[in-house]
């Protein structure tokens, strides 16, 4: 079929022949001349497991910032933060939180739980069979667990939690996942052990991989409570002084203004009440080669703040479900791969490394929009909130 | 300082000269040669409002997925839809549901609503001063209209929605955008609306641009009941015949699935009872230029699907805060400005056709990844729903 | 069939006879002598309308708390409140509030909207029949409410909310219904205009009295947002040392109590961030002759808390969802009248008043459990919070 | 203080003297005789521990609702209930809708979990200390359930969730409580359990007793997901003879209103995708001496439907968070009691009993209402789905 876009099945595929004519085909469909998208630097035989129908390139821009200080217990020192964005200002704000950052000590972070599901749901007859299928499920963990992660040498199957509704019984397997981000290891390890459970336990109706309290590439309270990817919480103590240059207002407005975001967020039914953890997120998971798909569930955030004994200002902000990876996916490709090793977090072991900068670059980020937002409301209202008055 | 990522001020910094600077300072501190990042095809003169600190571009895999078959107010036709993403698998499956779009006669996409805001929120003594304050906004509407319109030849303000808590008004700026996705458009002109307001209501104690109902890079039920960005419904009738080619499921089988999905999501609380809306909308996200961040508030999603009367499958998703643009942010860029033409989107009026096209998209994906599932249901449990074969 | 509860047609079927026919038949089937249900002291016959199969009724204990000092705009001055509960300890503690609110110069009460829904939903053939039925509602909003508001004298249809999903339009008619909680008058209101509305419009497949948006006897967002019955604002000041005699901790340490609490329920996806205005709020329903049933909306609240310039504590919590009824229902029965009297709000245009009362007393509980609370902390952690007693 | 509430400490409070000398105030300060409340029918010596500052009695009609077909694991046979309400046609609908589960065989019902949740929250230092705290807790579990179990002979300890954020460490302590709903019973064994974790785990700033995710009198996603007092399900099938009776309308029919239904509640952000089952619950509630404020979170419901393979109508409701008692609270109460007894549910062992008891009457009132508004489309649209066309 004429209309179809060429291509070869295998390796083959993967050539810039193949983006040649891809491109032809675009071109004589649309008139339209991609010559940017072409212009990529690397052997796309590497693309086989990335992407189909590669014609090319997309170009993002990517600006730098930092130094970003990070006392994490994966992530120590001094990054340089890769962004890959087109929105301007994003980097000079990051940049400019990433300073206040450094001036207060750094960001503390921290990888407090881990987890990856798959959540099949199972058929019975009534409810009574599916709360006692939750029974057994129980007994039998150790050897579900092993038909789980006999599909994989990385993937290990945590706990089974479950939520019986109507005549059905949600499953939701949490796994480890080593470097990767694990959906895919996860959906065959759950598949599998699925698969044994079907053939030993009577009277399951019919089962579905997933019923959809995953919930994949969708923010959900679930997630949020129960964590998805990597839980992680990036903490920093303002400095009283830092913090009234930065905002030219008293800790007691920031205490308050917190407040109202809180309650705003809280009537909204947001899934964030910070200001746009997505930005930092995006930016970095473009830059890194993360499935950026998963904004969806990595931008809910909470944030909760102090004021210290010291009259500081205490501010953590909690990514229940930020999901990265440092192992598959586009983390090896040409420009993700270099922005990895920027970041000194490519190679085995380094998944909660860049958990941890992610979540200190979040920081930067809310810092500094918080600030101008609070400066706008001091100039705003000529206030004298506990000084001049 | 000697740890500062190198900068000069103004269109100066925009060159490949500090591109250059960058990547050696970055290979000085981190002893990466980030050669693949440098390897962009276009003058990084024209980068200036998209990025700061520029060294440089990420390179993600184009895939090509089509025909798309639209039949749309603004999208008429057939469609390439170029998908920048690293995820293997994610084009041929998209692309398998554009398949059995066509075999179904395409799909249909409607823009129903359309509105960004910026929500300030105004301070009172008490909650009497702040609803009689939103007494005074009503009345005075045409007036704030005027006064946030002084700021943008594009940006019209519809209406404004108060939502009164405590002793604060909380109020939300509905605009149009026209081809922008407008967020910077609405915050100056929310601005100017709220300072005029300032100068001409007393009582005010304070008020500040973002009261986090907005909802900006967050997903919210205010978002999704209320719309942010363009609210769009994509819809088809699949025949039963076509149907069951896919899924090897009667229609009963599906229409059965729909309602675990539906109690999974709602169970979970998720801001979306489909599939995986978000990767559709995030490859074409990157490859048109779109605020990619923004995937938190467009990943929201509504499934509704029915038997009609002749048991074909009626499927409708509707995307409550879809945010594109046509103009402004990345759509200007080298490749992005590529894709969007290859979708016939590029230059003025062409955001709602590329609503629609997106909206199509994610229809596509949601398609293939259900019938993959269900295939998967039917294969499992050996099931014979209501017939013999 | 003598399995069937004795029934009469009409007036008759209210009478002590029926009554203790009944009670014989339970004696039958269950062997239990109901003397105390029988001991009602009123003439069963002023029942029409307010149950069937009447048999006796529920003694729920009252307690009475007060003085409450309310600065309403419709209630003013002292109440003492009557408290139906089983919950020892429950009166008690609003007791206490109380006393913590006249200390503190009483609490300031607000009635900001005003909103009783019926929200039916419209089948189109597709989205874009379902979105111009929209404009067209918009343009013949006046003729609709005339139809709307035909049959009632005290229903008053404010305007029609729109929330296009799929090939539907959901609607959300907005009333206020005087002194009435209004679910009957609305939903006759609402379907005269459907019917009204189904003669004149083409293309209507059909139409749903109830989409369930409305949503009644569900707490939601869209209530929490939009408001269902009465929005009440109740706020108090609590001076520093009223403060710090009840809660045995400085207000800072509130402050950031509340911190924690938005984060708590804000994680946990409550509909609530405050403590359990639920309790004041059932007691006074089953007092005073409410739809018991709606604690389900009005549980809803919003708390928000400040430190005033003078180091004092501003509290408010906002009832997004309070229904409340001065007349129908159960406002008229024997001992719900002389509840409503002994609170003066018996008779007609007393909704407000008592929508503020309501509020009123929520505060007192929250106050007094959040510094039992507090107080609680105070000791466990011998805290020294900035000062050394 | 003369505007104080008559009050004496102790038993003696508990008089009929006293009732008399809080009425005398009441008629003094507001010149109401409130002679109804004033005739109970009992001692109100047995009220100690009930209620305080006693003045008399709420009397809410009860009506009689049944035979209810049960076919429990701990309710079996023919029920009939006391509903207590001032809601005309409640009762009539109840009835209506046991009809139709009488000439369906019965409504099928199933405890599936049962957990009370007192939750405390641990501050620390940082992140890591809140994290590491978790981690102790997990290893120390049987050493604080003996702890928490010291203080009580029905409570036992399951398990202890775990929420980390920001600093601090909300865990989630679940109970199953006996025949009480336990609130008080595990707030007093998790505070024995918080103090004895205080005095053997060094770094704790402070704890609270309460977090706000237990979450108390208030509905949220953590006590849909997690269950929050007992979690039931009801279900039966239709026949499809008696659904076309009931409905006028096919089960196809039926099938796409409850798409539309879950829709709209998934939309509004409802904790219930049903239509009423408040209703039932609230009257039961209060005929039965259960915690009324607890509505609040028991409103919350599941719906799942299906068709069979046999053209029937599967319907199901899962109650996740439906708090009661057959013991302590007001159980005991003179006409609280007697119903109790009424449903065979008084007396030790028999709270299972009376959760499915409430279950199967939610649906009763689930199915009237449905079939009633089924019947409404029907006749509105004119529609012949299926049948004579």
């Amino acid at each position: 079929m004429k209309n179809s876009i060429p291509r070869v099945n295998g390796p083959d595929d993967y050539t810039d022949e193949m983006a040649d004519k891809r491109l032809a085909f675009i071109r004589e469909k649309t008139g339209v001349e991609a010559g940017h998208i072409r212009k990529y630097s690397f052997d796309p035989a590497r693309l086989q497991g990335n992407i189909e129908n590669f014609a090319g390139v997309a170009q993002v821009p990517i600006g730098l910032a930092g130094p970003l200080l990070v006392n994490g217990e994966h992530a120590q020192g001094e990054f340089y933060v890769p962004l890959a964005t087109s929105e301007g200002t994003l980097v000079a704000s990051y940049n400019r939180g990433m300073k206040v950052i450094k001036e207060s000590g750094g960001v503390k972070t921290t990888v407090v739980d881990d987890a990856m599901q798959r959540a099949p749901v199972f058929h019975f007859t009534d409810a009574r069979e599916a709360r006692d299928f939750g029974i057994w499920v129980t007994e039998n963990f150790e050897s579900i667990k092993a038909a789980a992660e006999s599909t994989t040498s990385s993937g290990k199957l945590r706990n089974i939690e479950q939520y019986p509704a109507g005549k059905m019984m949600f499953l939701r397997f949490n796994f480890t996942t080593g470097d990767a981000a694990g959906q895919n290891m996860v959906s065959m390890a759950t598949f599998a052990a699925c698969e044994w459970i079907k053939h030993r336990y009577p009277g399951i109706q019919r089962y579905l991989l997933s019923g959809n309290m995953d919930t994949d590439k969708k923010t959900s309270y679930i997630n949020t409570l129960r964590t998805r990817g990597k839980r992680v919480v990036a903490e920093m103590v303002i400095p009283a002084k830092v913090l009234e240059d930065l905002a030219g207002a008293p800790i007691d407005v920031l205490i308050r203004q917190r407040h109202v975001s809180n309650l705003g967020s809280f009537m909204a039914g947001a899934n964030n009440n910070g200001a746009h953890s997505a930005n930092g997120i995006t930016a970095l998971f473009i830059a890194t080669g993360q499935d950026v798909a998963n904004v969806a569930e990595s931008s809910a955030a909470l944030v909760y703040v102090e004021k210290t004994k010291e009259n500081d200002y205490y501010y953590s902000i909690t990514l229940p479900s930020l999901i990265v990876a440092t192992y598959g996916g586009g983390t090896g490709l040409a420009t993700q791969k270099e922005c990895l090793e920027i970041l000194g977090c490519y190679g085995s072991g380094k998944v909660k490394k860049l958990a941890e900068i992610v979540a200190a670059t979040v920081v930067a980020g809310e810092i500094s929009l918080a600030s101008a937002v609070m400066a706008g409301e001091w100039v705003s209202s000529h206030e004298k909130f506990g000084r001049n008055r």
